[in-house]
């Protein structure tokens, strides 16, 4: 256990679950790491499919993240209501529940599952990807670095929420704090420039225009953009984990989340415009991101410059631990609904749902390595969820708002149904767009999840109904259980069995196995050595002797030698012949003192516990009677 | 068990032994097999190490032979005695066991063990070399083949010995056949043509001498050579296989082994003589085998060379079968003295000592995977075991005439102690040459086998010491046992459990754990949903109205959420407060119909057992109440 405290910390009472909640200030890291890394990939996503339109594309950028940032602020909004509404965690899966009906939270906790398990994989294989291409060195081993870091993870994690949060501040505070430095800094030379400032190093010139605006174009590069919205989900699911008032402090994280999050993408997107800095071509041979090509505009290749480029990189590997943060909360509540297997609710030594981490862990890895740990191979199964998951959730909302009524109805429906319509075309827009490419797995896989779900709901339902007992305890037919015991020689083993017997019941029969053959067995019976008359020695004189109950011996040839089988044959017969009683059969077992001690004994004791367990019923109980070694 | 009875034929009863019996003609193929193999490297061997006395060589190998084959009648004549002293087998184990002490006995167990797991393994590997450099494609494949030809002689071998007798017939015989045949053709072309046959194709001039003759040049062609004695002890060992009277169609069987194997070798030094054959380099480029020169030579390149060279690779790599056959056989006779696990003596479904043939097929594999499935790395090890157990076998047999005395005393111990004398000689001559190539693994291994054997010696004859019970069934103290009862809920699974706890004792307990924290009891409490409350109801109420004993209530606080510990813990102090009595502890298990509904279930009640078992003691005993799912 010394090993399990030094890596994971001590065990938790239940009692000192306060201490494990978090405020804002290592809220931000915990559920914003996902939403805010967001900010180094999702402008460039767009700006990539903008490379056709040339320096024309550039300009569009602004309008687009303005857009972008309009979607974004009602969603904020309609998650401040939700967190509202649902103190007890409101995900989407939760709100699509309790107003859409079951079916459509199973879709939203497939959808949201699924993204938890790619926001972890290709948090931690982007940030490989990144490591990688400044040290092409380790390129060989990008699989195990990134299965590496899976494990760092879940250390840091199975220690507990607030825990993770401490490690985790730093890189995001070094992250969010260089790229104010960089918009602060850019925004004041372009204003006193007069909005056409001089680069300190000159971004690569953009290419000629190649094609005109289209509306599909425009679709594609906004939907590209909304990958900068993933993650925001993640406050209003954890909402139990923050400190009390827990909503109060749920919202403030989230406002402190997305105002920078907003910050950094209106930020980026006009210092691009201003520095005429436009995407490179990702597969080109002179690539470089849009982030390194600003830094280098306006802050010159100097210490910030690495330094800033360094909180992106651990920034972006690290983002994978929103998925660590909020996946085990979710199986917890679709746990709590019987769509899971029970163990999700289960809290482990340091307060954590740890089954929800080992399946992050184990479904991560197993992606990780399907996939290679490569990023782009990644991608396309990503995002479908997350927004299937903001679509379900929004629309929940209206329901919500239509049921509850309540002051600011119209408002509060509008403002949702505006998040639903746009949130569900980006849906559609990103399946179509990325379907041939990878998106139909995700599409694949929800259904069969669903499908999951069910079945494990239906055997939860099964058992409840088989199980439940609403009256007292019956009290008639308590009687003597019939006991059976197998013995195979006189020894103190078989003694202990016949007393603890004798113990019991007065009905007990003693089951002896002949494996000997024909020839055998008459050489030996003729010269009296045989197991009838040890029995009558050792056990029946003494017993009548001091008026006990004498068990009855039963011997059974084996002309093929088992042992165990002929034995249960013999209980499921003496079930069928006594159709009222409970047969209890006596299992007499050597216990070793070291494991490979077991290797020099035949585990018949073992394999008749599991031969009766498996062939038994109802009436047949299992007496399992110790011998320890001294 | 359908596809088991395909594989590996339906289960035997006990007393279809005799018709498992094997004569003289499936005999020899069986236990003869591996010493007549040898022939093909016998020679050769002895022949490679006297190219450097050129054409001189070649004339030595005839009284080399000469004294090879005269050693192998004394140890012919031996073993005929030791057959006839040892019907039940007569390994060197047993002889050197029953005449020499306990320590020479392990010594001649460890050794032969080993022997036998490399006369498989270098048996296997030497049938896939000779493949390989027939059809170099497969190369890459060697340690596939190996394991490929292992698994196949795993499973002819576990049909049982007559079954795998058939199968080997047919390539024993024509390896006899070819080379009696290629024998008989030469001697006649040689005396036809006055002792000097002109070849048919003429085989490779020999070298010039480079060196004079030495004794230890002699020697050590001495203790090549006798590597074609190696498996000649299997018969001894196997004289129970045999069918009745066993003795005699034992003896039959080696008379038969003997004398061809004395045909063969005699055969083959005096063709190479006459035809002035001798061995070429087996690592230069123009290597050929010493039968390939000599089946030209005498027959010419036709059919019958291609047929002759099939049967000796075919048999070559069957030899390992030897180690199946007699391996099962010694590991049964070791553990008959408890020296080794007793599952070695226990008879499978087709009469087998199984667990040995499992043993030598992994303990080969093993072999084989680390020595990458190559003939000249396992070599080293070789035939030090074989010499070892001879020479304790003739010592043995030295002692039992001395000790027996008879008609013909003195010849007797003549023959055998020359044997021994020869034998041991061998045996160091092969360790000193060997020594550093690989022997020193041997040399290791057999001691450390012997210290493991003692070890399980001295187990066996603990647990006998304190399990065996002389005198009959204590009957004082036979009292109703304290039944303690985990119970989580009310249902009819604790309804079943408090039912059958019931039937058992008057005097139970109920152990319910509380995981809630303090102050989510205390919610609970006041609003009456606590435990207690249900236990009143549905279970003290009714069990009192019916006049039975009520069981009491304990509810232990878990502010850490342990379930399992918490109850151990209180079986254990309960035990300690009632040092007379049983403890039973009833453990409810819910049992569902396929094996991945177990992924829905906590597994509880498996590890309250398992921990029961190993933190408990003598007065503990566990019942496993099951409750099935319809």
């Amino acid at each position: 256990m010394a090993i399990l405290d030094l890596l994971f910390g001590r065990p938790l009472a239940t009692s000192e679950e306060g201490a494990e909640h978090v405020g804002p200030t290592s809220g931000v890291p915990i559920f914003g790491l996902d939403a805010l890394s967001s900010a180094a990939y999702g402008p460039e996503a767009a700006l990539t499919l903008l490379i056709p339109l040339g320096l024309a594309g550039v300009h569009y950028i602004v309008p687009i993240t303005a857009a972008i940032l309009a979607l974004l602020i009602i969603v904020y909004f309609s998650y401040r209501q939700t967190i509202d509404a649902y103190p007890n965690g409101g995900g989407s899966y939760t709100v699509a529940s309790e107003n859409l009906g079951a079916h459509a939270g199973l879709l939203s906790a497939a959808a949201l599952m699924i993204d938890y398990v790619l926001t972890a994989a290709v948090g931690i294989s982007a940030g490989v990807g990144a490591l990688v291409s400044a040290l092409p060195n380790l390129q060989p081993h990008t699989l195990g670095l990134c299965l590496l870091i899976l494990a760092i993870l879940s250390v840091v994690n199975m220690r507990g929420v607030r825990e993770a949060g401490v490690v985790f501040t730093l890189p995001t505070y070094l992250f969010i704090g260089t790229l104010l430095i960089l918009i602060g800094v850019g925004m004041t030379k372009a204003i006193l420039a007069g909005g056409h400032p001089t680069p300190v190093v000159t971004p690569p010139a953009l290419p000629p225009a190649a094609t005109a605006l289209s509306l599909w174009l425009l679709l594609k590069v906004f939907s590209s953009g909304c990958t900068a919205m993933t993650g925001v989900e993640a406050v209003s699911n954890g909402v139990t984990a923050f400190r009390a008032p827990n909503c109060k402090t749920a919202k403030t994280t989230l406002t402190l989340i997305i105002a920078t999050l907003i910050l950094l993408l209106a930020g980026i997107s006009l210092l691009c415009r201003a520095y005429g800095v436009g995407a490179t071509d990702p597969n080109g041979a002179n690539y470089q991101s849009v982030l390194s090509m600003l830094l280098g505009a306006v802050m010159g290749r100097g210490w910030f410059y690495y330094l800033t480029i360094a909180s992106i990189l651990l920034v972006l590997s690290l983002s994978a631990n929103t998925a660590f943060a909020d996946f085990p909360r979710l199986t917890r509540a679709i746990a709590m609904n019987d769509y899971l297997p029970h163990v999700f609710i289960v809290r482990g030594r340091r307060l954590l749902y740890s089954h929800g981490v080992y399946a992050l862990v184990g479904l991560t890895a197993v992606l990780l390595i399907i996939f290679r740990g490569v990023t782009d191979r990644l991608i396309p199964l990503y995002a479908i969820g997350a927004f299937t998951a903001f679509t379900l959730s929004q629309a929940g909302m209206v329901m919500h708002w239509r049921r509850v009524k309540g002051p600011h109805y119209a408002s509060h429906v509008f403002i949702n149904g505006l998040g639903a319509v746009a949130t569900g075309m980006t849906t559609l827009v990103v399946l179509v767009a990325k379907f041939i490419d990878g998106a139909w797995i995700t599409a694949l896989l929800i259904p069969l999840l669903i499908f999951l779900m069910f079945q494990v709901k239906r055997h939860y339902e099964t058992i409840s109904a088989e199980t439940e007992k609403l009256d007292a305890c019956a009290t008639d037919d308590i009687a003597e259980p019939l006991v059976i015991m197998p013995i195979d020689r006189w020894s103190r083993i078989s003694e202990k069995a016949v007393r603890f017997a004798l113990m019991l019941s007065r009905e007990i029969c003693a089951v002896h196995i002949d494996t000997r053959s024909d020839e055998e067995s008459k050489e030996e019976d003729e010269q009296g050595g045989t197991f009838h008359g040890v029995w009558r020695d050792k056990v029946e004189r003494p017993l009548k002797a001091a008026g006990l109950a004498v068990p009855e011996l039963v011997v059974l040839r084996s002309p093929f030698r088992f042992i165990v089988s002929p034995i249960v044959d013999y209980v499921l017969e003496m079930e069928k012949k006594n159709p009222h009683r409970q047969i209890a059969v006596l299992v007499p077992e050597l216990v070793v003192k070291h494991w490979y001690q077991n290797l020099l004994h035949n585990h018949r004791a073992q394999a008749l516990k599991l031969y009766l367990l498996v062939k038994g019923n109802q009436r047949i109980v299992v007496i399992n009677v110790p011998w320890y070694l001294g």
